[in-house]
């Protein structure tokens, strides 16, 4: 008797899955009204982002492709209430999953009932509770709830519960959010693309064929079929990024230590080497904006004292120079390693075509400093264990290892297991490189104030996300366009451009590959653009450390400027 | 022939010890006119600090004893030359050398090359080439200058040179300022005091049978006998603070990643896990305020990207509080673990005295929390190698180990070689006590204002700067008054209060140590207070990270409301 539960037989991995996938599958049908069927998968256009206007009423359509910052408003006005738009992003975001397979669960009691009080708190105060009163934001399954799971795309870890909610939550609850999704992620959190034995695989909305990108994939794929217009996900090397370019929403990576990363799931916690952050998924540039403002406006470095008290800057313009030009961009066509495919270069080119055409911008070519270097640092650095943390999550389930998590640590030539001296070795490297590319950035000076001031220095630079759009599924292989900015901890943001025309991007047949990863990257292309229709194409602005405020001013004028995007996403 | 080099005998450390003597020597020998010679030690009294003002001339004797904030008034108005000052300041740290063994070298061509200079300019252009326009600056050893040497206390690393200037000191060159001294640390950089097989032991000015501090404790021992009135020291466990205090000066531990490190020489680089920090020591708190002011306008962040671009923010009052109070003051009497001697309790009695009589102050208790706990975690950190780096660092030479290097290093329960996931561990552990300081910090609150904002929280922390005051030679082997601030990286400021005086500071026949390292403090008391008389006496006040300014600014306040210090250190 004693022996009963020792004598009971561990579940195989198939088994947790199918436990995963039946409490989502639950959370989803405990909304109401119940959220419609959706035709079969064979049935349906690879592009389905046009899918759930079919399917919900004309109100709720409407609600959930309005823009977060006006949505905040309309809610604090009391023209909609949190009950209404709650219901709504729950019942699209039900259909999102059934199209694009990015939800772990939904919350429809929990989200109901805080909407509830939110609508009674404004009837009876007349004003809104804080600056996000009664607005949905959806959320990367990694990052803590109370006493939901938090199993980071590890099957061996489905049983693990959140003690607390994570710190950036609480000051977006303390603001007047509602959370009412969260979202899937890969086996590891270290694939820029989005597919786990727990919940298979998450796929692009605007092609089914091919990946949303990751790890925030989840949340990529929600903003996209506007089942979300505000999503939280996580960036180490691309993960908030890569999913925002795939599926045509902004995306920041902040700098570090500025928005809370306590309470959240991984392996390796502890390690510093390289500091995964916490950033925003918006549908608009504002919902961007309104996020960093709201959490640092909370002082989260009074509970998390690791982060740096800089209030949000935006009072004062970063761009207005006393001395000539508005704003100098210096642009990265081709990181030195992977050439970008023939979509990325177009965008990019339409994009410095239309500011060269503004005078008070000034177009520089901002030639890559050892990029291949900079992976070489990062990648010896993520993995200080050599895998064993991850090697052991993804074991004890004995799940199958998913390809990607097999490509970044088992492939990987610097994946090792490192000792003290080695790590310092690293480290040391990683902070001169980080002062030899400062350097880089200063040079770009055309002079120096009377008071010692730098002028004429590049306010931030251009750049592709990725070395091309959404590829299919595992073939998420070069992450230096984005891991980059990790390494150098720059805050960058990612903005929608265009779409994927093949007639346009054609293959160049005489280009002759640099390396293997470029040989691999230009393959992709090569064996057919039309794979690609449909994809968003989008670009990276990116600043100095700690200047994310100055990059979002940028692409505010930017886009003013140029009438970004070039293309509609929804 | 061609083995010529193999076959030298390589010099004894002894003999590199000589050679180092005499490279010092002679830089003091260059200065003109000659610095008069000094009483054989054995006729001089015990405290020596009295002794150059009957060697100098008067107005060496007065400039040298102006605080820098006036010496930069009266060096920008044109009242006193840079030469003259540069000069009265190399013949007093000459005669420093004489009395308390604390120069590594004097630079007298450079220096006063440099004034002369600045002297042309000012006259010139008739202003100040900037805020610290001709100011003679000194600058403990390790701090690195382009071509000179760069030993770090290490016998086997006596022919490294800089290959630069380390970044602060290149800005501070940009202010203005002539750097004219160089000065003593001890073997390893890891003592509370300075000692070392390279220069021997610099001694307390004070009292010449106790130790100045360290371990920039050749900065002490310069401030107190007014040879230098700002100097640059390091702090990773106190050494900033412990000679700052057992010299009677101010001086700062700044929150880290405020003030430049690049150039420096130490073991360990690329270590990240215990922040050490470069911070300034002045014979006046607002020589420490002036330090910080020009360093950080100098925007240090654009060439050192580890650094964090807040700028120093003194505009605002952070006292003036709408609601009440003007400043909430936390005490420790006791850190839980070691506790202080009569002179330091006394000299915290006497000022919470005071501050209890000005109505716009409020003292509380401040319990401390775990402090061993943190110390256990800080030492566990300190060396992740087992102290590796050091043994060869000290082996290589043959020169033997100093006691107190052998106390930190080799009978240190919490020295061991850690492997990736210690590191880890220990990491998340110290993490995990940040958070839980903080949340004992924000618990003083009183209550919440109406926008959620902590309202009554204690602004600053007043404490001991360690277990007692200068100990004898050797005897410095508690940390936890000041390591607990690294660990936590708290702005921390040190201040005179008063001196040893053996009638009132008597032992407490009846005190019962806690456990043996309190056995051990008590012991050092207990064996005769009259060894301890003239010793300066001073305080600790402790800030939230980041809150230098406030830390500063609540000094200003404390100081114009107590009338400190109580005692004359000059």
């Amino acid at each position: 008797m004693e022996d009963s539960t020792a004598t009971m037989s561990k579940p195989t991995w198939q088994e947790v899955a199918k436990v995963a996938q039946n409490h989502r599958d639950d959370s989803i049908r405990r909304v109401e009204p119940p959220i419609p069927e959706v035709p079969d998968p064979d049935q349906l256009p690879l592009d389905r982002t046009d899918v759930p206007k079919y399917l919900l009423s004309t109100e709720e359509t409407v609600i959930t492709q309005t823009a977060p910052e006006d949505l905040v408003a309309s809610l604090a006005s009391g023209k909609y209430t949190s009950t209404t738009v709650t219901n709504a992003f729950l019942r699209r975001a039900g259909l999102a999953q059934a199209l694009a397979n990015c939800i772990t669960e939904l919350l429809p009691e929990q989200a109901m009932a805080r909407a509830k009080f939110l609508d009674e708190y404004l009837s009876k105060h007349g004003k809104p509770i804080g600056p996000l009163h009664g607005l949905p934001i959806s959320v990367k399954e990694h990052i803590g709830m109370k006493d939901l799971g938090l199993n980071a795309g590890f099957v061996s870890w489905w049983d693990r519960k959140g003690e607390d909610d994570a710190l950036v939550l609480k000051i977006l609850n303390n603001a007047g959010c509602v959370f009412y999704a969260r979202t899937t992620q890969p086996q590891t959190l270290m694939h820029l693309e989005t597919s786990s034995n727990l919940y298979g695989v998450t796929v692009n909305p605007f092609n089914s064929q091919l990946t949303p990108g990751g790890s925030s994939g989840g949340e990529g794929a929600l903003l996209a079929l506007r089942g979300s217009c505000l999503g939280l996900g996580t960036d180490i090397g691309g993960s908030i990024r890569s999913p925002s370019a795939n599926c045509g929403v902004y995306g920041l990576r902040p700098s570090s230590y500025r928005i809370p990363v306590s309470g959240w799931s991984a392996t390796m916690l502890g390690q510093e080497q390289i500091i995964a952050v916490l950033g925003p998924l918006s549908t608009s540039l504002e919902g961007v904006k309104l996020f960093m403002k709201t959490v640092i406006s909370g002082k989260p470095w009074l509970n998390e004292p690791s982060l740096v008290p800089l209030p949000w800057r935006d009072q004062e313009s970063y761009l207005d120079k006393p001395s000539g030009k508005k704003l100098k961009v210096g642009v990265i066509w081709h990181d030195g390693v992977v050439k970008p495919h023939p979509p990325v270069l177009r965008a990019l080119q339409e994009v410095v075509d239309k500011l060269k055409n503004v005078p008070s911008v000034e177009i520089v070519e901002w030639k890559p400093y050892k990029h291949d270097e900079a992976w070489s640092i990062i990648s010896s650095l993520y993995f200080c264990d050599g895998g064993q943390q991850e090697t052991a999550a993804i074991e004890a389930s004995g799940e199958p290892w998913r390809p990607l998590s097999k490509f970044i640590l088992k492939d990987n030539p610097w994946v090792k297991r490192l000792t003290v001296e080695e790590i310092w070795h690293w480290t040391t490297k990683r902070e001169t490189y980080k002062t030899e590319y400062a350097k880089v950035w200063n040079d770009t000076a055309t002079g120096t104030s009377e008071t010692g001031e730098l002028e004429g220095v590049v306010d931030v630079i251009l750049c592709p996300v990725g070395p091309g759009v959404a590829p299919p599924l595992d073939c998420a292989r070069y992450w230096g366009y984005t891991a980059q900015w990790n390494l150098l901890d720059y805050p960058a943001l990612i903005f929608p451009v265009t779409k994927v025309d093949p007639t346009m991007d054609v293959v160049d047949q005489d280009y002759r590959p640099m390396n293997e990863k470029d040989e691999y990257n230009h393959q992709l292309w090569k064996s057919g653009p039309e794979k690609y229709k449909g994809a968003p194409v989008s670009l990276q602005l990116v600043g100095r450390r700690y200047e994310d405020e100055k990059v979002i001013e940028a692409m505010e004028f930017i886009k003013e400027n140029t009438g970004l995007p070039f293309a509609n996403f929804v």
